[in-house]
């Protein structure tokens, strides 16, 4: 019963050491989607205003992402901008306008509410526990993305949310932050006893360490000669991620592992543009490919 | 012919987040000679004074390391003091003293003149030259570390010294500083051009990043539920890889990536206590153990 993801949809404007670009689309929702279109068909279920612009709808479309539970409502669309630091890693916040976001109620159409694949991109817990609720059924796998704001003043549902998924998927600093713990062992096996069988760590160009029931793992980033925009990267790892196992439709220790390698792929393409632009120009066998690179970069033959 | 590895030995202070303990035995031969004796005979060279105590000497003499090229002169030992971050990553140096490290001149003593495995530990790249000048032939294989100091105030004699290695270590910020490149493939690959047919980038906590002619690496570290102190953690990540390299007699792509997977297993039992005293507790099957764990924790089937 495929993907289906929901979270936020937006317009970015994005200055990176490099260059600056605006009205980029953006929003974790959409980077998500358009990663895991690589893999699988892909619902979406957001909100933009009616400003939003029909070339990045476009863009969505293109990869044959179902826009059913796209809502289009009265006002502005989720605006972002954001300046990367000369490391390429650190970034401020330059603005946010919540715009259409900020009452945004997620209604999972009819058609997707038996998915077997869920994604919780980044919202509030209270906006992500709506969409589980509104589920036919169990999903057979649930993951969620989360963020620092949330961890600060929303902790008690982020709790509750918890218990009643599968994966979390949230970045090293979150993880010892939620935790307050240093090392990311420690700070992994604290979330998971919140319920989630796996806590998958970003680490940004460090990559990633999966901290599961059937098993740790951990794998670098695919190494880049440069990057140029790191924006959306995280989403699409999560999109890679979600999209090669509700492709093959199950979860264990190994299809887990092939799809973090997924996931990292797909994020290390992100970062070699602006917004889904590197992405745009690549394919499947271009994925694959640098899929081979990657098993071949960490190999250990014993 | 064995290993020998030439640097400094010296007297440590260190203050963590956990603790803090005087008169340590520290140095970075001291510390690559220790993790390399798990794997192989190694004879060590360098310099102390006469206030050095006996005790750090018997611990070295325990592991049979050959401290014939130990030079004792007159003077007081080398002493270095340090206190790290709440990160437990960044540290300031408090206070060095070189003392008799300041004239150091090594002497490479006749029964090691023929070493086929040769580490230049930390040192100027000067002083590293005249151990490579004093071999009665070119080894097998040379391995050398630096620091920032040594980029910064003496980059011709780096230069020079590269061009007559194998491969050097360095941390991920020297590697930047070097090069005066953002990302780590790129600065990898333009040291290779200098020389070395293998650059081995350390990242700490993240594990490293080996640049190769045979093909690149990447590997994470062992995760750890605490972190202790992890002075010397580099030192001997660099005593696992070419402790193992020895013992085999043979580098090549596959003996590379398990002699970088036994630094790393080595290197975080050095992160579980001050100074070497994890190292101490530990054994070739214990070592062994982590080591598979490592693969276990890295392994992908594709």
């Amino acid at each position: 019963m495929g993907l289906l993801v929901v979270g936020s949809i937006g317009i970015d404007t994005v200055e990176t050491p490099v260059a600056r670009r605006e009205n980029l689309l953006g929003g974790s929702a959409a980077y998500f989607a358009y990663a895991a279109s690589f893999f699988t068909d892909v619902a979406l279920v957001g909100v933009v205003g009616r400003d939003f612009p029909e070339e990045h709808k476009q863009l969505l479309r293109d990869r044959k992402i179902d826009l059913s539970g796209l809502e289009v409502a009265s006002g502005e669309s989720f605006r972002w901008s954001g300046k990367y630091h000369e490391n390429m890693n650190d970034r401020d916040t330059l603005q946010v306008d919540l715009n259409v976001l900020e009452t945004f109620d997620p209604k999972v159409p009819a058609a997707h509410a038996e998915a077997d694949f869920v994604f919780l991109a980044n919202a509030t817990p209270a906006v992500q526990a709506k969409t589980l609720d509104q589920m036919k059924k169990r999903p057979k796998f649930v993951a969620a993305d989360t963020m620092n704001l949330w961890i600060e003043i929303a902790r008690a549902d982020l709790d509750a949310l918890l218990a009643r998924i599968d994966t979390i998927v949230l970045n090293d600093g979150e993880a010892k932050q939620y935790t307050d713990e240093r090392e990311l062992l420690r700070a992994g096996n604290k979330i998971r006893e919140k319920g989630p069988s796996t806590v998958i760590i970003k680490k940004g160009e460090h990559g990633a360490l999966v901290i599961s029931e059937s098993g740790n793992f951990s794998i670098p980033a695919y190494p880049l000669e440069e990057v140029i925009d790191p924006t959306g990267a995280g989403d699409t790892f999560a999109g890679g991620i979600m999209g090669y196992l509700a492709s093959g439709g199950t979860v264990n220790k190994e299809s887990l592992r092939r799809a973090v390698a997924y996931g990292s792929v797909v994020a290390s393409f992100t970062c070699q543009d602006f917004s889904l632009g590197a992405l745009q120009k690549t394919d499947r066998a271009a994925i694959d490919a640098r899929y081979r690179e990657l098993l071949d970069l960490v190999r250990i033959d014993a």
